[in-house]
């Protein structure tokens, strides 16, 4: 089940559907080559919920088409079914939401009803990015949700982690798998909470840079790194809140990596409407060397940043089925520290992502085994 | 004992004495912060040799103020001996070489007296590229070097190998560490040979890279790779003998990262004197990502090219020794998969630097217990 | 008379010592070489003006020092004298100002006895990005500027251009050349205003870029360009209002050389401390050519801001005197659109910089036949 | 009519026939929105010339195809004819040539005969490079082009200007619009030459670099450029001599804009064939700035190279009609000067493109009257 059926989450879909014919090769899926038990071809989209106007009622066909992908017949069987405004989504989206037109207790019923019908495995939130704080206490954050007080991401956790048996990934930088109170929930429910914010693009890159240069013991001066780019996702972290939300997230690694903070200003910079979703990304790092001699790095990318997701997402549906079905509950942070940019639980110790993965091996084997 | 007094060997004895008075940080010196019982301390110049006129007879100091660098008064206390210069040093260095003015047999055995008076723990080979083939058989390199027909590299390391309880560390690109002769010979002698290619620059970082993408299942479609450099190694790669053997240390990792060889161009590229020893490297990377959507990544630095070399002398000199008197002969793979571009023994798989080093650590652990 | 003793005004002051004593080549002059009747020996700081407690009383010898600039023994014979912080100076700065103790009245009074003791034939205006608006009125503007309204930079202006004979080049963005009631004052006074925001760094490279496309008819569809650097203009500019005045100046180019406005992200974007007055700059543009395809450029560069600034004053001071000993008045434009992002006086047509310069280069003559 | 049926020439031909039909913008064409009486509606592709065997016989509607272009029906109209490869001509290539089945001189003669049968008004080679020494002497160099001692673009230079009132527009690196020989003989003959080197990618963008640079006296300590594409041309750049050819003629301009010639390495650097025609193009330079600070730029772009020079095709059919109707003969530095690397006639002073794009304005504008 996908919440938020942006760009993201159609690449996701309409990819998928072209793997499981053979259409395409799974460049972008991590563990493609692994068998863990659960092949691509038994991934399925149950269900797509998003707020904006222009989408719901819409099958994944049409929205693929709206995205310029050529998609396959099947996307038409699934609609967009609408979601929950509350007070976080962007103001440049006109919604049709469920809260739009019912108050916040009955649109939150509606969408409670949503989740009985589809009966999702994995739930993933790729909607946009929102400002929050991590939640600690279950019940508080039970009643802040019916006033209206979180944003969206939380209270979709919320509903989903009141279930058994399900796995509720969020992709987006809101503190969902790094908020005590649902990993507890999910351990509770017998559920999963995977996440936060999908480590695609420049982050990842630099945390293993990071570990490139802390293994040499070259000290790092000074780290820049910009991002722009024209997608609905950089619109919206033109506000500050928003992309204060997201820097948070892009530079957690630095201390746990590097032994200590360098200075650094590592933010998403810009919207500039004709990069599309394909962001460009530069970076300077400049470190002392041996003898006090100072190098310097420029990095420079295109990057596509939705289908970098997608590919991921692919990953994940499967690693969160198999992961349930072996019995894990609460979270996976083997799971986590290499997807995610800020790895739940809290207090889970960043690493390189290039270490990380020799440990996601590690665990993918346990559930081969299962 | 240093082979081949260039900017490389200077920066080394000017950075120890520094480091030694506690007058800078060992930064660029990877396992600075690791204890295995041979402190950077403990190091010592004991003899220094080259071939070029101008810097034969002189000291140390007298080297390092050419280089203006500000040498500490103990520099003073090592001069540069007469080494070989055999037909494989280039034609742009004018020389003061034993075999200028001796016949070739008589030059070896006054660099085997020279040798018995410096008596090295460990010797490094930083002269000038050169060209080599592997030596197979251990006669048949004997006879060769006094015939005159092996390159430098390989004679000094097949000269010191004769001796026990000594290493030999090859930090060019010749097949040293790299020959099965000269690793069975070190085998036999109780000695050690490391090598071959001190892998500072762009391609450890690319090898890194390369592992960064292998994880993501992304599929490399090209490398572009350029360096250009103001040192007199740039200018002996001039000469298309030296610059092939170091096109092929330089993309050896490829295959055994990757998995399959992606089309590339990864050469030493040029001289430009005003670089001087910083050099230039620019690189161009595209892959194709989820969907079959195509991501671009553009490096551009500039590196010190001789510091980054001598931070990895330090380590590579405390090590050797600890491995000596912990009983390892032949060669180490664990420490050449780190520091090394083309890792000694033949046959040895590349990987990733990063998890080289996990492996260096373990190996590390055991000299410590020693 | 320099107003902003900061390290623009103190390059300048320590390069031109070290010029007029042929320790140091013009490089970064642009008219260095050619001869309008004003040499570069000519030139004298006769007095410097601050609003920070911990400059305000040292000499520009002491000032260089602290900048770890060498400074020549004549630079001890001027003092920093204190100016005027009004409401536009930075929180970060603790002030030791005229108006921190006196009256605005008495504060203007005291530094127009400053101007009459130093009788400078030329004010550089080199303090902190200040946002302002044009201004339009003469006697509203003094007005205003008893009132404690208008930014340091406006007023500062308006009092050197009270007198006859002076010209005040305003190198920062505030609105100053291009205020229609600073202009006709200086006409009417016998005076000259050149202004506004020295063109270094990558503004006027991109002008002249966009020029490069515009001449080859490729369309371009987006550029993006980010600043970041570690000296006081960049802490500044971390305020929202000082940076939205860059902005301003960085872009106001593009529609008139292009003759059409690409979607563009241009701005100072963050301040980094470790890159101390060396900016990182980067850009990225992307245009249509023949046939559809479309290209792609990205810059980056590491750039002096300070001394690229302080060439630049080196001809303004002659290119002014200059000017007014040859009878000229008001403002020049021809001076304004090779040196300034956002030439005066306010509706003069900007064009590419390479262009500009044969424009000064036909008004140079002029200036040597007089 | 086109020497060479290669991308450039299909591309052009292409990109003419949707032009003429209104399908595109005629972006990269330098003068388009420039009337001088020759529309691009009055432009036809007469007749094709190449070696290459897999082309011979096909019409540039089927080669248009298998370069993965929608070709326009008219492109049927046009087949491509056999040409003559010579000693010059890539020994990678299947060729089909006039001379492979001919002796030189019968060879020649049918040369002739399709030129008799075409009756161009203007010839464009844009074979591949091939290496050659200026031609000095007319008589000498028709007794050379008989023996088969010319490469293939002198030889087809000088068939076409034994005619008269037809162009021959050289688009490679061979002498052709420099060598005094064929100058001479254009004049003669009542014919134009232009060329040599069709200034698109990075190169002129290097000159305009450079005059920004000279303009503001920074002192250039270097530059370095590398360019590696997956194209025919640069397949054909990896053996020596093409390269040499083509090195020449992209530093030439180097003294002539600074006043100096800095040490530099300016080269086609490699053949990289995912790359395909969208070259990877690196740079960096570095200067000295006021006061001695060294500022430094890294440039790496991806260029769509035959457009770029189709592009420019479409102006100089235009602009050598227009020409030769307006009387001039000879060659025209006004034209070359914007157009070209290396411009013609010898003796020519280089200028930044910017610049001679001004002339070029001044030179459209006599034709405009004629």
């Amino acid at each position: 089940m996908l919440l938020g059926q942006g760009y993201a989450a159609t690449v996701f879909a309409w990819g998928l559907a072209r793997l499981k014919k053979g259409l395409a090769e799974p460049w972008g899926v991590p563990l493609a080559k692994i068998d863990f038990g659960v092949p691509i071809e038994r991934l399925e989209v149950v269900a797509s919920v998003d707020v904006d106007a222009s989408k719901v009622g819409r099958t994944l066909y049409e929205v693929a088409e709206r995205y310029n992908l050529k998609p396959e017949p099947e996307l038409a069987e699934v609609a967009v079914s609408p979601g929950l405004r509350l007070a976080s989504t962007p103001s440049f989206i006109r919604t049709a939401a469920l809260d739009d037109r019912l108050p916040l207790e009955d649109a939150i019923a509606r969408f409670e009803e949503l989740l009985d019908d589809a009966k999702p495995d994995v739930v993933f939130d790729v909607t946009t990015t929102a400002r929050s704080e991590p939640l600690r206490d279950w019940e508080e954050a039970e009643r802040k949700a019916l006033r209206g007080e979180l944003p969206h991401p939380q209270v979709y956790a919320l509903l989903t982690l009141r279930r058994s048996g399900v796995a509720h990934v969020n992709m987006q930088p809101a503190h969902v798998a790094c908020s005590p109170a649902l990993v507890e929930q999910a351990q509770l429910s017998g559920s999963l909470v995977l996440g936060d914010d999908g480590a695609t693009g420049a982050t990842p890159l630099t945390v293993d840079l990071a570990e490139h240069l802390a293994e040499r013991n070259r000290r790092v001066l000074s780290i820049a790194q910009f991002n722009i780019g024209g997608n609905t996702d950089f619109l919206s972290l033109t506000e500050p809140d928003r992309n204060a939300a997201k820097e948070e997230t892009k530079s957690s690694f630095l201390e746990e990596v590097l032994g200590y903070e360098p200075p650094h200003f590592i933010k998403p910079t810009g919207y500039l409407e004709p990069l599309g979703d394909k962001k460009f990304v530069a970076m300077h790092v400049q470190w002392i060397s041996f003898g006090g001699f100072i190098d310097e790095l420029v990095v420079s990318a295109r990057i596509n940043d939705s289908p970098a997701l997608a590919g991921y997402m692919v990953d994940l549906a499967r690693l969160a089925y198999a992961s349930l079905r072996a019995g894990f509950r609460g979270t996976l942070p083997e799971v986590n520290l290499f997807y995610m940019k800020r790895p739940g639980p809290p207090g889970v110790k960043q690493k390189a992502k290039i270490l990380a993965y020799q440990d996601l091996l590690q665990f993918v084997r346990k559930l081969g085994r299962g």
